[in-house]
């Protein structure tokens, strides 16, 4: 059952004993959402636990203080920022009986009891915002830190076109109330560690550039990533290299993965949807940002994916 | 003299015949203001012409279509975002006969007939928005793009300490008049050159660590500049990648300048003052970020710069 703000607000005033879950590889938004939900619940009075189905980076620590660590019997499951429960890992089944879902992604699946969906939205913390007034719970530093967390991170910092006014206006209440947006900002966006150095250095020495520089080509082997001490953040993030590249319209990261598969990240410029070249390899995703997974070797997937993607820009070019 | 803005307003209303100057390595605070300023005070039917003394970078293009090119014998001087008429160049003799200078530069000096300055202001765009309105012109979305541009190129996208809640009402009042900020994030913050992937590439290759990884030097040979297609933006930007590395306290560029000189760019976290380590070498700068230069070769400006950095480092570790 779709439900508004309010209805959200009145449930969750309505009842105790909640278990927060959050999607596996947490992003800022879903753990922003969570530890600003938890601490607003527990400021009323009220039992609640964020939990993740997969260990949290420690550049989020600083989420940590917006709530207290508490032990009870839950009663009411409700899922933030979770598109469907199959991104909930081991939780798939406690997120099945969810009550209430919030959360931003027009691909929801709907599996949750109620769920207040915002598709529009650019994060699901800018939803958090609305719910938390709604409750009636005052900011304060720790709240403000987790909802601009999920507002800064799941837009690039105010970058990318999902960023709306009402984006900023949050980032500038959060700021009213102390954010440590700076800090916030530095971990998020311009902290590297010195393997993600390394790690960007090298796949750089071998991109390869078709379609007169139009597509762009980074791979990823395995041993590579093994050898160097760096995290799955730090791997996701070379897939916006290539694009950033000046005159690239498809800014390609072919990765191998440890099942063996290869794992294609397009990223492009509005020549090109990327959904649709990842759609004809099983994959998909939006206009700008798309993926698809190859099984038979690096040569074979780098050669499918690089020929899909020179094709749709001589087809927008009208070549 | 000091005035507030609806004396400059005021002014601004009552004069015609405006040359605006921009000043000389033209970021996107001065280009916007100016065009800005420029646009506006055509709107109200005035003559105005904004000049920058050098080049301006192309990606700043789509800021030109805010206001037409006028030809007419200027009567009036206004400077915006220039702190010292030095930073004029070829057009200092003009600035220094400005009737009005419109700033965000607490080291301003005064040098104008009457000077408009907020010192705690991220962009002097965010003042320039407070003159339109007090122009009493209507933003549309040429206009809106040039402010954006200011207040976000200053803040690093909103990244950066200075940024105000203030800042993000403004960007957000100018997405509501149609600022192609995606597009202005790309051109600004993500766009890089062939040239200055491979330029990062090749100073990363040598990057040094001292003081147990708290501080990062990079190193810009001249040669190495000349034998990649960069302009003065890529390698401005290489200043502020070796404090991105997690652990770093002060990060180092020191780049060989055409003279024979050695100019030192440090970026530092709350633990050293920038400023007051280039001091000691008669340079200076802000808290987080100074600049100083040396006139003996690459080896002593390194050493004596690191030599500095890790006393700094020390001292304010208690060591």
């Amino acid at each position: 059952m779709k439900i508004d703000v309010q209805q959200a607000a009145e449930f969750l005033k309505a009842n105790d004993d909640y278990l927060i879950l959050m999607h596996a590889s947490p992003d800022g938004d879903t753990l922003g959402c969570g530890h600003a939900l938890c601490g607003a619940l527990q400021r009323m009075g009220k039992r609640a636990r964020a939990v993740c189905p997969e260990e949290i980076p420690h550049k989020f620590d600083y989420l940590f203080s917006a709530c207290e660590k508490q032990e009870f019997e839950h009663k009411n499951v409700v899922c933030v920022d979770v598109a469907d429960t199959k991104l909930l890992g081991d939780m798939k089944e406690i997120g099945d009986t969810a009550e209430l879902c919030i959360d931003h992604h027009e691909t929801n699946t709907d599996y949750a009891k109620r769920t207040l969906l915002r598709g529009e939205y650019a994060a699901a913390c800018e939803l958090m915002y609305e719910v938390i007034n709604a409750l009636g719970v005052e900011f304060d530093k720790e709240l403000a830190n987790c909802i601009y967390t999920g507002t800064a991170t799941d837009t690039g910092c105010f970058k990318f076109s999902n960023t709306t006014p009402q984006t900023h206006l949050i980032a500038a209440e959060m700021m009213k109330f102390g954010a440590d947006y700076a800090m916030i900002n530095y971990v998020n966006f311009d902290l590297k560690t010195q393997g993600r150095i390394k790690l960007e250095q090298e796949v750089l020495k071998n991109i390869r550039y078709f379609e007169g520089g139009r597509v762009a080509l980074i791979s990823v082997p395995l041993a590579l990533v093994q050898s160097l001490d760096v995290d799955s953040d730090d791997v996701g993030a070379l897939a916006n290299i290539p694009r950033q590249i000046e005159g690239v319209d498809v800014g390609i990261c072919v990765k191998e993965k440890k099942n063996g598969s290869f794992k294609a990240s397009l990223r492009t410029s509005k020549l090109v949807n990327a959904a649709e070249v990842c759609l004809k390899f099983g994959g998909g995703g939006h206009a700008r940002a798309g993926g698809c997974s190859f099984f038979n070797g690096a040569e074979d997937a780098e050669k499918r994916i690089v020929e899909a993607s020179c094709e749709a820009v001589r087809a927008a070019l009208g070549k």
